[in-house]
């Protein structure tokens, strides 16, 4: 009896290979496999949103600080902080029960992909969204029906077709604001017909605010929770984006449910349940919280802001000077902008991820293909990096776009 | 159109909140709301088993050292060091590749019931066994067969019976080595029965060593890895209880395939597939393991077992005293011991959740009942406190077993 010969009763899950390796980490591993070793210059990252090395991103000592203290300390009490820094501007109030602690946004998404899936539910995704959504709703048998966010109303939400996708099955809507990958910031106003129109369908929406207050154009930033009164809302949340410390893994789901809608249909109990049998943030992470939302000042997001904008700048500026390639608005908030393709202009490359293969090869820069987004022949572009390595990066970019353009 | 009234078109996902009502956690919110809070003596947690809130407990300070310069410096390189940790004693050995970093045990849990998911299969799970199997094999669908530990045999596993359940649709096995919740170190010679015997059924091992190298009686503790040539083997473990620090969060799969059975059969790539969309543990607990496994000393570990061992001492000591209970064993491994509950011998006692409630209630103490690890009439004692407060609540136990103790 041979080990290969013999017949072993058991086999990985079919699909769980397959979903991962359409997402942004399966496209980011890709590109740098095709990084060339023999080129001496520095692989400038444009594909993904962790500027959380770089100096000008550098966090808040304060929350370093608050971390260490829990560590040295073992202090645990973190919960009513946290209802305070969720219930600014709510015209009703959350509680500590509304506020479920996760291991950053992508556990969230993990839970409520699972607690809405049942035989037939299917669930609102945007186009272009963010990648993570998809395979954890193809792992929990959701059916995705996608609307589009439309490029010729700055990114608004396609709301006449989101009414005309809703059927007797559809459980909920994901709104990603500010968008990603989109450059876009919701206005009060679009936010509250996407409330209504969700009212009017019966469904539940999914705010993923993992970027929240990462906005710095002409919008303000406003939570989805304050239409909590119209519609229930599920809120994803992190300190991620506003703290710039994406490996710390701290998240939240918090449940916006004044009329007590989503404790009637079993939501509540089955969010409690399922994070009941899963994994916690650290405990001394979980502990430094109250900390470190107290002690951060203003002038740190202040300056965060400040150097987004002035990257924003810089890309979109950079990106102008391309003929090949189209920003269609400056970027107003979030780390990302989308830039489109135009093929046309160009010789030898047939598609985004060639384009995207081709520029990690000759140029050791990472830029994410649009198709990881549902968005062929788009670009996914950070420009959340130093911005001097952004301005290194886009010139190579702009070489890269001459090098391969059509001869006239 | 009331909000009351209002058709919704979501509900929560039936079962995931009744799976968790029945584990540990449940029970466990179950028993601490049943403390009378006008009883003013100290709550004594015999009942789950995190000791590092107490002195003798407190992990060592290399630990924290390491976290607290991963955090400061943002150094990230980790693989190496675990793997050497890991490849100690192997006749083959594991690579980086064979290292998958989780979040704690009980992420590891998730992702091989996920992966092992398919229509039909089962998997055998020890009984007493640990609970957050149970759940998470319902989740994933995976039909679960008991196995028994012998209690007249040391608590072995009871290889004939495992060949009888088996079929083939049988995916795995799960061995709890040291035990939880029982108190029993497998010898070599029993871990390589199991191995032959997993290999004769075509079924790959889940060897959970959550309480590695936790062993203080006269069983040494053999990691099940080293039967990797005999059979494919996932081993499940973490930092958590080694280090006491089970708040931290970290922990590892590892895939022992030296004959590439697992890559070939698909489970490989399912794993890395589904980690590919989960969370991460925090990258500054990631980055410190390496120094945390080269820096902690030798004393550390010692001084360790030794109090369990004094702890476990105790324990059996104070219940021998105990008519109504039997311990049958003196523990040789983990943190917790299976105690018999003799109802006979009781007069207004139902069952071990009345037992445990009124404890609670009356003693201000808490215990685990049984059946919470499938083994009616039981309790899962943690011997894994301070040693003062163990005697204290001890006494507390047999105070309680004299008062409702039946007259002759």
């Amino acid at each position: 009896m041979e080990n290969g010969a013999k017949r072993w009763g058991f086999q990985g899950k079919q699909g769980l290979d397959a979903a991962s390796a359409t997402n942004v980490r399966g496209y980011f591993n890709l590109l740098m496999g095709n990084i060339n070793q023999d080129n001496s210059s520095v692989v400038v990252p444009l594909g993904h949103g962790d500027p959380s090395h770089f100096p000008s991103f550098r966090t808040t000592p304060a929350a370093e600080d608050a971390i260490v203290d829990a560590l040295r300390s073992a202090k645990h009490n973190c919960y009513a902080t946290t209802v305070d820094y969720l219930n600014r501007d709510l015209s009703y109030k959350l509680t500590p029960d509304d506020v479920y602690l996760t291991i950053g946004c992508n556990q969230a998404i993990e839970v409520v992909t699972a607690v809405l899936s049942r035989p037939g539910a299917n669930i609102f995704l945007p186009r272009p969204g963010y990648p993570h959504y998809e395979p954890w709703c193809a792992y929990n048998h959701l059916e995705m029906r996608h609307y589009d966010l439309l490029p010729e109303k700055g990114l608004e939400v396609d709301v006449d077709a989101v009414e005309t996708l809703a059927d007797e099955n559809t459980a909920a809507m994901v709104i990603i604001n500010p968008g990603n990958p989109c450059w876009n910031v919701c206005s009060y106003e679009h936010l509250n017909k996407i409330a209504e129109t969700a009212r009017k369908l019966g469904i539940l929406v999914i705010a993923d605010e993992a970027y929240d207050n990462i906005a710095f154009g002409s919008t303000p930033y406003v939570p989805m929770r304050v239409f909590g009164l119209t519609v229930p809302i599920l809120t994803l949340g992190s300190i991620s984006k506003r703290w710039v410390v994406p490996g710390w893994r701290f998240g939240w789901l918090v449940t916006s449910d004044p009329d007590g809608i989503l404790q009637k249909s079993g939501v509540i109990n089955s969010i409690a349940g399922f994070l009941n049998i899963s994994s916690d943030p650290a405990t001394f992470i979980q502990a430094a919280i109250p900390q470190i939302l107290e002690n951060t000042k203003e002038d740190f997001f202040s300056k965060i802001i400040s150097t987004l904008r002035e990257c924003a700048d810089i890309c979109y500026n950079r990106i102008e000077e391309i003929p090949s390639l189209t920003c269609p608005k400056k970027p107003e908030g979030s780390m990302f902008v989308m830039v489109k393709l135009n093929l046309s202009m160009l010789e030898d490359i047939n598609d985004d991820v060639d384009f995207c293969l081709k520029l990690a090869k000759e140029e050791s820069v990472i830029i994410l293909p649009g198709i990881a987004m549902e968005l062929k022949n788009w670009l996914r572009v950070t420009f959340a990096i130093e911005p001097s390595l952004l301005q290194e990066g886009l010139a190579r970019v702009k070489a890269f776009c001459q090098r391969h353009a059509k001869k006239q």
